[in-house]
């Protein structure tokens, strides 16, 4: 590591707010730290800092504001567009949230939960759970992602269809700013109008105002009932369908309404040990339906062959398979929880993380399929995801006999070629997993003009000297 | 007026802007606009603005920037807190969104509801009810309220146990910012992480960071089914108890769980024709429980009766009545709405909109009742709302006795008595009416420091000169 990165002066000064513990800085130690999972970004670091509390948070970002160093805060690193990785300039340092993990306090009369940022979703959840609760948040990667990355990205997940985004689950936040004042925002209130929402502005923000350190979370009741199905259906037109039909028959029912295609299907019974097909073989499109109920006899499991059958006869469904047991409960959504990974043992994939409105999902889903397999032949759209809160992945794998780097040299053209129908359909090129560093450059053409201004005047405003998070967010 | 205000070159130029039907500037016809209905503010105005466009809004905005005149926009002029009144200075314009009412779309498949800021809340619901929808913000101003008041004071209200506050219910905004800049943000996605959650900043800003034109709303199932009670129960406690009771049994349905102390429904009864107790007379504490379901065959009515009866049993709850129609079930709710009316007919009164984590209501209720006797002895403490939200108008009613010159001269020692003890709670002084003119100067003592100097530096940034609702939010 070059001299300038390891000047003595800031580093001491580091050592002596976090103590011998608190902070890293041979290469070897910073190393994980560098590059973000998917491997797209690396950069470098002169020391990694673990502080322990918020004071110190606070004591480690004014130490950086006064001597110009610029902080990348990181949880799980688990961000798919680059949003926790360094840049390749001197004078950064990484701070990371992990050893502050601790459940500060659950109430479950208020139903909250106030837990500090590093707290991995997991644990959260099994805490809430082992309270006879339930936070509701639901991703793949909740066994790394911690809940201040989860609420600086605004994470979506599995059941923003029935319990909204990270941002909808958060009550109150505690936040170190640019300059290393702390905001206490911890209230535990479901109504509380004195002043500007500057939470609401953190959460999404993606660290580039200042550092969630802790935030109250809403508990709810834990789930009485659940029932399960995968649903053979004849087009994207049925799926939707399908969903209007259980919405309208028990709305508050629906945890997750998941789309997934025949190539996807296809892709995770060829790359997924043990993954077998409840229903039968060659259909084009699924649907993984979850419901469930804090109630007592909710009797969901009626309903769901009820509007299943009533569907059939409409031939919105032409076969469907409904979970015996918590273990074939488990065995269809792993169907689709292992898209990713079968994606990935099966050749180089460009993701495309977009919404639209729910209606136009359909479409989407058709226009792009048809439009990408044009741009590169033999190419394979994998659209799945979260047809109930209008998110899909709309990503494609590589034609067989492609070379890799050959198609992810497309990447852009993909990207473009899919985004162009999205804002046809008044949707968003970034759903649920943020700008990060990827997207930075679509800021300007999406965004742009009054709205943009508007968050250059609230980014300069807060965090004068850009020492937060750069390179992130805005262009 | 004096000729200062009567400049003809800026009227000239709304006028241009505007057309004959755009302005108004006779002294008589500006007299409904210039004070809150409350009677605690009076300003005046050189105009009132009629735009019935976001062009014209833009185009006066810019005007005002430009020539230094501070607007102020009203909707329904329904604040509670003197939020859309003028101040008693010259150059300055009240910019009336109510020719702004259209209902620009509406979506039963997205749930989605495009309208216009300057809708009256009641027509939106009627809109929604039109569709076989349910939009569910409810209050008691909802015949005069304006969608876009509504946004920027975050209204909360009857269903937020439910349904959330404004907030919760607005997906996507138009706004129209102090340099006259335009927000074209009227998406209707749940999910959409691309860059900062402006819309959040402008839901609660109540005007001074610029003006909500238009909102993507969210719609829901109509019930089919309710189920209605008055319950007399005989503490604070058992009030709370009765809550977890029905949030235990089935969260989802609790539509409404409203707080009404013996005494405020005495003044009821008392003070409002018609009205009368369906249950035993002389208990001290009452409950409204409204439980609502989207789904056939929910048994609400069933559910409301085992709920009722365990809760006697433990006895938390000493007499009943449910709702047998549609007519006692607006007979029962009219005894919690008409509680405003019959504290004004009763006399003076001070009203306290302030809110504590749901679990500590009880001891809300109980402390401050107690304090505000021993502070103004022969004083009627009239604690009625939100329970299942935390917010509890806790309001007090003049001694009988007493002239009501003399009662309102203590009226910020009875802020103060009330507020001490939310302060120590964990709460907030203002749970849903917003800050105003009439608590700005209780900011910095609540949210003074870092937090309030975020506030200050965002208002800063996004209104440079100040022109958007000065007096408002920050001190």
């Amino acid at each position: 590591m070059p001299d300038d990165l390891r000047s003595p002066g800031p580093l001491d000064a580091f050592r002596r707010i976090l103590g011998p513990n608190g902070i890293l800085t041979a290469e070897s130690d910073l190393e994980p730290y560098l590059a973000d999972w998917r491997g797209l970004y690396r950069g470098r670091a002169m020391a990694l800092l673990r502080p322990a509390s918020t004071e110190e948070v606070s004591a480690c970002v004014r130490l950086c504001a006064e001597q110009g160093i610029t902080i990348i805060p990181q949880g799980g690193n688990t961000s798919m567009v680059g949003g926790a990785t360094p840049e390749a300039k001197p004078n950064q340092v990484i701070l990371s949230l992990a050893r502050m993990n601790r459940v500060r306090e659950i109430d479950t009369a208020d139903m909250t939960m106030t837990v500090e940022a590093g707290l991995i979703l997991q644990k959260a959840q099994q805490v809430a759970a082992d309270h006879g609760t339930l936070f509701p948040l639901s991703l793949g990667a909740e066994g790394s992602a911690m809940i201040g990355g989860l609420l600086s990205t605004n994470a979506g997940g599995n059941t923003t269809v029935r319990y909204g985004n990270a941002r909808e689950l958060m009550l109150g936040l505690e936040v170190v700013l640019p300059d290393g004042g702390v905001i206490n925002g911890l209230r535990r209130l479901r109504k509380d109008n004195t002043g500007y929402a500057l939470r609401h502005l953190f959460v999404g923000a993606e660290g580039t105002l200042g550092i969630i350190t802790a935030a109250v979370l809403r508990l709810f009741p834990a789930a009485k009932e659940t029932a399960t199905a995968l649903c053979a259906v004849p087009s994207e037109d049925a799926a939707l369908a399908l969903f209007r039909r259980f919405r309208a028959a028990d709305e508050g029912a629906v945890r997750a309404f998941e789309y997934m295609s025949g190539i996807g299907m296809g892709l995770v019974m060829d790359n997924i040990e043990g993954a077998t097909l409840p229903v039968a073989p060659g259909f084009e499109h699924f649907v993984l339906v979850d419901l469930s109920a804090s109630r007592e006899g909710a009797g969901l499991r009626n309903l769901l062959e009820q509007v299943l059958e009533a569907a059939m006869e409409a031939g919105e469904v032409l076969d469907a398979a409904l979970a015996e047991s918590e273990a074939q409960r488990a065995a269809i959504w792993r169907l689709r929880e292992e898209h990713p990974e079968a994606q990935k043992r099966a050749g180089a994939s460009v993701k495309n993380d977009v919404s639209v409105p729910v209606s136009s999902v359909p479409e989407l889903i058709r226009r792009s399929s048809a439009e990408l397999v044009k741009l590169i032949p033999g190419s394979r759209p994998v659209p799945f995801g979260h047809m109930g809160d209008g998110n899909i992945h709309m990503n494609l794998e590589q034609p067989p006999e492609m070379p890799a780097a050959d198609f992810l040299a497309r990447a852009h053209d993909i990207m473009d070629c899919v985004n162009a129908i999205v804002r046809e359909l008044g949707g968003s090129f970034s759903a649920e997993h943020g700008v990060g560093r990827l997207k930075t450059d679509m800021m300007e053409a999406w965004r742009g003009g009054a709205e943009l201004a508007a968050m250059q005047a609230i980014k300069a405003a807060l965090d004068p000297k850009g020492i937060m998070n750069p390179g992130k967010v805005l262009p």
